[in-house]
C-alpha cells in the first residue's frame, strides 16, 4: 500500500484526526504533508458532511444539512519543487470507498447516499419542481450501486472524487472573493443564494496558526464552485487510470482532494449529488516546469480520462430547448436546456411507475450522459441526457406493448424546509 | 433502393426541382409525399445553403452567406394515419452524401464545409474572440475527413441529419412567434440578432397555393432553432441506426429533414458548423398511437441513438467555469462554461502550431464531446469538451518534452463582413 | 462516384460481363485492370455462387450448391509498380450490398443467405452433428439484418469481404500445390474432402490466353482456403476503414477480391456461412517498397480494423475444451475446444425454442466473437464464444424464473443429400 | 469489507496457513468453509507456485519451476444447499493484487510475473521456437503494469482468475483419468507431456484426514487444464463484475479458486503466462435449482463478463493459417494457426528492436485478444492476433517513414534446461 500521508480514524470526527484537513480554500494554510514528485501515496477522504447524514428512511438530514461546514477536504499536499507557472500532474492511481470496511454508520462504509438539497437550504438544478428535501441510501457490492429507496435499477459506479484542486494564491483568491461578492450584491436575499461568501463560522481551517485563525476564515472561499484551480468540478470521468494537470498558483501547488463520489450523473443535478461517499485515492504526482505557458493553460484543469469506465451500448436520450417551463423564450441557454431535457426523462421515467424525486435521484446518481448538442441555434440552445438502458430491471424503449410497471416500493424519503 | 420520395437533382437550384422543398415551418405547407406506418423511403437532401458556398480557398461566401434562405428542407411527408398526440418513430436506415456523386461544385459530392459566421452575418459561439468569417473544406474518402484548410488532422464521421421535426400546429406556431418576438423586443438592435422572426424575403413553401403565400410566408418560423417539434437540433449522434420520437402535433405528422453533416463536434459552435454537405437518408417510419401522453412526451424528441459510432479510446479533456473572459462571475451559466472550456482547448491547440481559427474550425467539425459536467456548484457551472487523441496525426498530450509543431498550412481562409 | 473498374450487372451470369473475373488462383491469370498506388476505386463482386442460391423456403440449393464454381473473384487488379517483397496497403474505404438495387433474385439485393453446407458436399464446422443442409435467408434494412428462417433476432451487420488476397507466385503455387496434395493423400476418399485440388471443370479464368487455358485450370489453386497471400480469411472484422497489409508475390501484386458477407460470426462456422451477399468496395490502395523485409512480414496479411463497429456491451459466453463429445482427451486443440463451446452455445439456444439448426446458422451469421482462451493447460486447450445479448428479442440471461420461449416459426429450410 | 473465509498470511508457506487449501481435484477433499446462497465472501490466493519466482533478474526459478507442486488453490468452498445439477452462480464482486501490501517477495505485493516454460520444463505454445527459460517481471500502479525485462510497454491489466471450478465427482474424475490416460499412453515419453496423470508428490489435499491421503493422492486430477468443471480456463475477460455459471457435480458444489492474473493475453501462451500474482477475490454466490438441465448446460462453463475492461480502439492485428513452420500443410488446425499469428506478430515486433522473446513474453503478459477467423476453409484455419496500440510507448503501425526503434534494456533473463 502507498504510504497513506492522509489516514482518517472512521470512528471519529474530521476534527479529531491526527492530521486536520481543511474545507475553505487559502493560500495560508499550510501543507498538511509534502510529497515529491513522482511519488505515489495514499489519502483517505472523509464524506463531505462529515458523516452527517444517516443510513436511514428519513430526509431529515438532508434537510438540515450544515451546508457551512463543506467540504470536508484532505491536504494541502506540498508537491516539493512545484512553482506557479507550472502544470502538476495527478494521475488517479486508485480510488474507491473505504477500504476493507463495508458496514457500519459512515458514509463509504458499504454504503452512500444521495440527497436533493431543500430550496431553502441550498436548492438544486430543479429546485422549483422540487423544493422539498430528498434522500436515497444506496448500497454497494463491489462497484455496483443499488438502493431501497429506488428499486428497479442496478449499475457499476464510475468512482472518483467530486473535488481536486490546487491552492489559489492570494491574487487569486482576491479576485475569487470580489467577483462573486458582486454577483450576490445583486440580489442578496436571493433563495437559494447565487454564491456564497466566505463564511467563519464552519471553518476548518488545518493547521493555520491560532493567531491567523480569523482573518483566514474571513477571507478563505468557500469549496462548493469550480473555480481557476479545478476544485469541485464534479467530471464523472475523473475515474482509476486518469491523469489531470492542474495550474501551480503557490509554491509547492498546495494541493488537496475529496468529495468522493461512487457514481455520479453528469451535472451531479441533485446537488448533494452524485452517490456521496468517504474513501481512498492512492495518487501519483509530477510536475510539467512551466507548463501553463507552455501549453496555454491559464486557468482550468485539463485531463485524460481513465480506460476503464463502465461500458454501455445502448441508450435512451431526451433533449430540452432553452425555453422555460411557463413559455418564456430564453436566449441561447445550455442550462436550461439542460433541465428542460431532465425534466423530459423525469416524466418519461414516472410513466414506468417510479416517482418523479425517485426519478430525479436516479439521474443524479447513475452514469448518465448529459451533453451540449446545440449551442449557437438561435434562440434556442439544445441539450441532451442520455440513460443506459441497461442499469434498468425492465426495458423502458418506448414501444407498441403496454407501458410495464416497477414496484416503487416505499419510495424516497421526503422532508420539507419550513 | 428505397422508392426516392424526393429526389434533388444536383445540377439544378433546390427552388427548380421536380417536387419544391420548404425552408419555413408552417402547418399549412402541404405533404411533397405521403408515405405509410411501416415504410422504407429514400429522401435526398440539399446543403443548407443550396449550394451557395464553394470549394475554394476564400471565405468570402461564408462572409456573405444569404442566411434568409436557409434551410433547405426536405419534405414535408405525410405519414398516413399520424394524428395529434401520437409518437412518430424515425429509424434512421441510411444516410450518407450524395450518392455515386464524389466531385462536383456540390457540397456533398464528395466534399463539404465548416463556417466561422462573421459578427455581422449570423454570429456563432464563440464571435466575440472571432468576429470575421473563416471556412475549411473538407474532403471525404469513405466515412473518413480531412481538409487542407486543417492539416494534421483526420477523422471518421458521425454523419447525420442537423434538423428533422414535425411540422407545428397553428397554436404551437403561434406560440413560438409569440415567444421569440418577446424575446427580440427586449434587444431588437442586438448584433447578431437574438432571435429570427418570420422573414418572407427568401422564403420557400413547398406547394402552399399562391392565395395563401404571403400569409404563410409572414407566419412562418424560422429552421434555425431547435423547437418542440425536433428542428434544429444538431444532435451529432443521430447517426446510422438511430430511432428518433417525434411528437406529433397536425394530421400526418408533416415531418421533415435537411441540413445533413458529416461530422460535427458538440454544440456546433462555429455555427455554419459541422461539415455541411447535401446527400441522402433512408428512413422508416411507424407510430405509437397516442404515445405523447403514453410516455408523458409533451415536446422534444426521444431518441436512441445508433450502434455504430466511430471509437475512441483515448481523449484530452478542457473544462471551464462560468466566468466570462473579463472576469465576471456569472451564475451557474453552462453555456458560458463550455465557451470557456472550448476557448481553453483552442487555445492549448494553438501551441502546436495551428491558428486558433483553425482550432475553433476543427472543433465544429470533429466528433468532439461536450459534456455537463457541474450544473449545481454556484455560483460556478463546469463543462468540459473532450478530443479524441486518435484523430490527430502528432501526439498533443501534455509531457516533458518538446511540443511538436505542425506545418499549418495555407490556413483557414478568412472574410471581413464590414 | 469512384472509378468502378470492375462493374458488374445484376441481370447477367459472372461469366456474361464486360470483364470476367476469376474462381481460382494462378499468376497467369492477366489483371482485368491497373491502378496506380494512391488511387481510390470501386469494385462490383458477384456472391461466391454467382446466384445459385435462391431467396425461398427450400435448402435444395444449398445441398446441391457447385462447390467447383466458387468463389466467383473480381479483379486482379495490378497496382501498379508494386513489386515482389513490397506490401500493398489497401483500405477498405466502403463496403455494401448492390447499390441502389434492394430487390431482386441476386443474393446482395436486399437479402443475402447462410447456409450449412450438408456433409456429403462440402461439409461444415460441425458436420457430424448437422450433416444435413439447411437453409437461411436474411433481410436487410440499412445495416440491420432479420431473417424468417431464424427468428427472434436483429443485429447490425459487420459488413465485409471474406475473401481477398494478391496473386501467388508459380513458386508459391507450386508449394500450396505440393504440401496440399500431401494432405489429401493421408486420406483420399475422406468425406468432406481433407482440401480441394485444382480443377478444371468449372474454372473461370479472367483473361487467360486460350492456349495457356488448360494449364492454368490443371495448376490453379481452389479458392476456398485463405494461404500466404491472404485469401479465404473469413475475418469478420475487415469493415470499413480497416487497412490491410498484403505481401506482394508478383510484379503488380494482381490483387483479387470478393465473397462479401453483411455479417459473420468469428469463424464463419456454417461454411456456406456468414451472410453472403454481392455488392460492391470502394478501395484505395498504397504501397510499401520493400514492406515484407522492413517489417518482417513474409507471409499472411496484417490488419488495423475499421473503427465503426457495432457496439455490445453485455454478452454471455459459452466455454469448451478439447473433448470429443464420445469422450475422447485430444491435445491441445483449439479447433475442437471451439466446436464444443459452439455446441453448448447451441444446447443453450435451444432451451428457449429455437431449433438447433436454427440457432446454428444464427452463430455463423451474427457478430458472435470467438477467442482462443487457453492454448497451454495440457492437455485441454479452452476456446470460449461470446453472443451480444441484445441482439435477441427476448432476454436469454439464465436465472431463477420460466425460461421464455420464441415462436421459431416455419424454422430453417432443411435438404438431405443421398 | 467481507469476511475473508480464507485468509492467507503472505509471510508463510501455503501449507502453514490457518486453513489448507489444495493443489489437486477430488470429491473427497472437505470444504474449508460454508457459505450460503447470497453471501459475500472474500477469499485470499496465493500465486501458483507459492512463491517460488522471485522479483529479479534471473530465469532459473522459471527454468526449475515446481510443476507438481501447482496450483495453490483456495477452497474448496461448500455452498450450502447446492447439488448435483444445479449451476453455481458466482459473482466476481472484485478481484486484486494482495491488499494494503505493495512491496515484498511474494508475486501480488505490487508486482508479478510472466515466464516462458523450458521446453524440458513445461513447455509453451512455441516451445519449439522458443526452448529456453525466459521470465518477464512486472510493477503494478494501480491497475497498470510495466516491466524493466519488456521496456517500452504500458498497459491495463484485466484483472482475473486464471482457475475457477467445483469439486467433480468421483464418476466424473474417474473419466478424466481415464481419458487422459489413454492419451498419454499414445506417447509416454514425448516432452513435453501429453498430459499429466494423478502426482503424489507435492500433493496438498486440504483437510483430507491422514488415512485417505494416500488413496486421494493417487487420483487427485491435476488443476493444469480446464475441465467439465471450470477449472484452469484462463479466460481473461473474467474480470470484476463477471457473472459465471458453473455445473455442480457434488453435495455443496465444493468450489475452489486460484492462479490469479493481473492481465493476460488470450491464450496465455507463454504457459507460466499471464502476469501471475496472488491477492483476493470478494465472490458472491448464488444456485439456481436444476440448472444444468433448465439450460441445456452439460458441462464448461457459461458467464457474462464484466463492464469495465480497458478500453482500445486501435489495432494492429496478424493472421496465421494452419500450415507449419516447416511448410506442412495440416487439416483446419486453429491451434497452429493461432500459432502462426503469434509468430508473425513475434516476427514483426522485433523490428521494432525487442527481442523475440520480450515480444513473446508481451503477447503473453498484455490484454491482446485472439480469435477463430475461418475454421471451416479447407484445408486452412485461419487465425488472428489483435495488439493494442496505445500500450505501445512508439508508434507501431506500419508506414513509410523508417521503423522506430527502441531501448529494449536489460532484455529478458534468460535459463537453460540441461
Amino acid at each position: 500500500m502507498p504510504t497513506n500521508v492522509f489516514p482518517l480514524d472512521s470512528t471519529k470526527p474530521f476534527t479529531d484526526q491526527k492530521v486536520l484537513g481543511h474545507n475553505r480554500w487559502h493560500p495560508d494554510i499550510p501543507p498538511a504533508a509534502s510529497v515529491r514528485p513522482g511519488d505515489t501515496f495514499r489519502v483517505d477522504c472523509r464524506e463531505w458532511f462529515d458523516g452527517y447524514i444517516r443510513n436511514d428512511d428519513s430526509a431529515e438530514d438532508i434537510a438540515s444539512a450544515p451546508l457551512n461546514t463543506v467540504h470536508a477536504l484532505s491536504g494541502p499536499f506540498r508537491i516539493e519543487g512545484a512553482k506557479p507557472g507550472d502544470l502538476l500532474i495527478v494521475d488517479i492511481v486508485d480510488v474507491g470507498p473505504i477500504p476493507q470496511e463495508d458496514e457500519g454508520p459512515l458514509a463509504g462504509q458499504g454504503w452512500g447516499y444521495t440527497g436533493i438539497f431543500a430550496k431553502r437550504n441550498g436548492g438544486s438544478f430543479l429546485t422549483d419542481e422540487f423544493p422539498d428535501a430528498y434522500k436515497a441510501v444506496w448500497d454497494f457490492r463491489g462497484d455496483r450501486a443499488t438502493s431501497r429507496h429506488v428499486p428497479g435499477v442496478e449499475f457499476t459506479g464510475m468512482i472518483h472524487p467530486g473535488l481536486m484542486g490546487t491552492a489559489p494564491s492570494a491574487e487569486l483568491l482576491g479576485r475569487w472573493n470580489t467577483r462573486e461578492a458582486a454577483l450576490i450584491a445583486t440580489d442578496p436575499q436571493r433563495v437559494p443564494a447565487l454564491a456564497l461568501p466566505p463564511e467563519p463560522d464552519g471553518a476548518i481551517l488545518g493547521g493555520v496558526p491560532d493567531g491567523d485563525r480569523e482573518r483566514v476564515a474571513g477571507e478563505g472561499a468557500r469549496t462548493a464552485p469550480p473555480r481557476e484551480n479545478g476544485g469541485n468540478q464534479d467530471i464523472k470521468n475523473l475515474t482509476k487510470g486518469t491523469r489531470i494537470f492542474y495550474p501551480v498558483f503557490v509554491d509547492g501547488a498546495n494541493f488537496s482532494v475529496g468529495d468522493l463520489h461512487f457514481s455520479q450523473g453528469d451535472g451531479e443535478i441533485t446537488f448533494c449529488g452524485g452517490i456521496e461517499m468517504g474513501g481512498f485515492l492512492d495518487l501519483h504526482v509530477d510536475v510539467i516546469p512551466g507548463g501553463m505557458e507552455k501549453y496555454g493553460v491559464a486557468e482550468n484543469a485539463i485531463f485524460m480520462p481513465g480506460d476503464t469506465p463502465p461500458q454501455h451500448s445502448r441508450w435512451l436520450s431526451f433533449s430540452g430547448t432553452s425555453v422555460t417551463l411557463d413559455g418564456e423564450q430564453r436566449y441561447l441557454d445550455s442550462h436550461l436546456a439542460y433541465q428542460r431535457a431532465c425534466l423530459h426523462a423525469i416524466d418519461y421515467l414516472s410513466t414506468f411507475g417510479w416517482s418523479k424525486e425517485q426519478a430525479y435521484l436516479l439521474l443524479g446518481a447513475a452514469p448518465v450522459e448529459g451533453r451540449f448538442s446545440g449551442v449557437v441555434d438561435i434562440p434556442n440552445a439544445c441539450a441532451t441526457v442520455y440513460l443506459p438502458l441497461d442499469i434498468f430491471d425492465i426495458d423502458i424503449r418506448p414501444g407498441a406493448g403496454d407501458v410495464p410497471q416497477i414496484d416503487p416500493g416505499i419510495g424516497a424519503p421526503r422532508a420539507s424546509v419550513g
